[in-house]
């Protein structure tokens, strides 16, 4: 079973005053990116993995999404979800994505914020997905990019000019990482980003466009402590389709 | 016109001392997973954009290749290469990448090995070179890694548990790096993992593979100086077919 950091009370106190949690989508500087791939929703069924408080599901149906599964394994995200709708279209589930079901040739969309990178079991996840979507069908998500899940000890070192840099290593050596993150003892899984991509082709994917995410000269200008985000990119954003 | 560092002396002898320019393909640690990616290459005719010692063109046509195409800006390398073979279907061909002219629909294959992270003039390549290729044709390259091209002072620095780390920096700045390797003042374009596979979408070619190499466990026990590569990655590789 994947690790349930939000439901540790230290994790979710700190997770739930960060800015795109209090503030939702337009707290998260990336959305205005993942947005601009988003289908027309009119009709569709969406499913969200790793639905946290549910931001995504409430707007794809604001957008027209016929019906909306939200996934979390989070009993404290869920309990919020929950408590901010009355929506009958919006469906939350509490399951764990390491070994999630969904029906077949069911979504127009599939969607996830921030949470893949948790996965150990993603290329299951995947050919799930992909049986799950319908032809045509977008799948669009977001995880924490591979330069900065890689390194031992996550941080900006100095350079021999004087110069902040993000340091990277053990870039080839997938797997676990335990970091210090709103609370000790997260646990990612580091995938390079060429492994995400070949994980999507071989799974019955195409790719449709990569972003590694910085903060456009506007957001940078309303908020300047973005600007360590031209350094290195956080946010590794993918967008595909059913191939 | 792109910068001709392979016809400054310096550059050239120091660069003539590679193992790559010595050995050829074998000299080269990330050639196994080029070579896996290359389709039969019986009587197809084949372009190689930067083609140096034309060791690629050889290996071409002893596999069946019915023509090769080298295109290099270095006089000096293309000496080099006519020096090498007397194979009259091998036509070295001294020319630009930046204003580069094929013939349309002619190709079965394009490669190209560390040449294109000095082009400029990406998008327009991609384009001349998605034109003169046949439906069905590969493209595979491989360029030095977005993390290595895009620091302004390219190298390792203790984090703050003094394990050795690559120091990223100026990632989401796209454009020019000046950096002193085999002899001061080369040039390359620096562009995101992203931009590459973005500008390929866009081109009309699909997405097979990436790779950011990094040495297998045989590489590494045979050469234990490849571990640094297993830390960060040196090369990208991409696999790419006409959409």
């Amino acid at each position: 079973m994947a690790q349930n950091i939000y439901d540790r009370a230290e994790f979710f106190e700190n997770y739930a005053r960060l800015p795109r949690s209090e503030r939702g989508l337009l707290g998260a500087p990336e959305w205005p990116s993942l947005q601009r791939w988003l289908p027309d929703l009119q009709d569709l069924d969406v499913v969200d993995l790793g639905c946290g408080f549910g931001w995504f599901c409430r707007w794809a149906r604001e957008r027209g999404a016929a019906s909306v599964l939200g996934v979390d394994l989070s009993e404290n995200m869920l309990a919020r979800a929950r408590s901010l709708t009355t929506d009958g279209a919006i469906t939350y589930r509490r399951a764990d994505l390491e070994r999630l079901t969904l029906p077949e040739r069911r979504f127009g969309l599939a969607y996830s914020s921030l949470a893949l990178h948790y996965i150990e079991a993603l290329p299951e996840l995947f050919g799930i997905l992909r049986r799950a979507l319908l032809p045509e069908a977008r799948f669009v998500f977001s995880v924490e990019h591979p330069m900065y899940t890689a390194p031992a000890h996550p941080g900006w070192v100095l350079d021999a000019h004087q110069r902040e840099s993000w340091g990277v290593n053990q870039y080839a050596v997938e797997g676990p990482r335990t970091t210090d993150w709103l609370a000790p003892g997260v646990i990612k899984q580091h995938r390079r980003l060429a492994t995400y991509v070949n994980l999507l082709i071989a799974s019955g994917f195409q790719i449709a466009a990569l972003e590694e995410w910085s903060p456009s000269d506007e957001q940078l200008a309303a908020a300047p402590q973005l600007a360590p985000e031209r350094e290195r990119p956080t946010f590794l954003l993918v967008s595909a389709r059913v191939a």
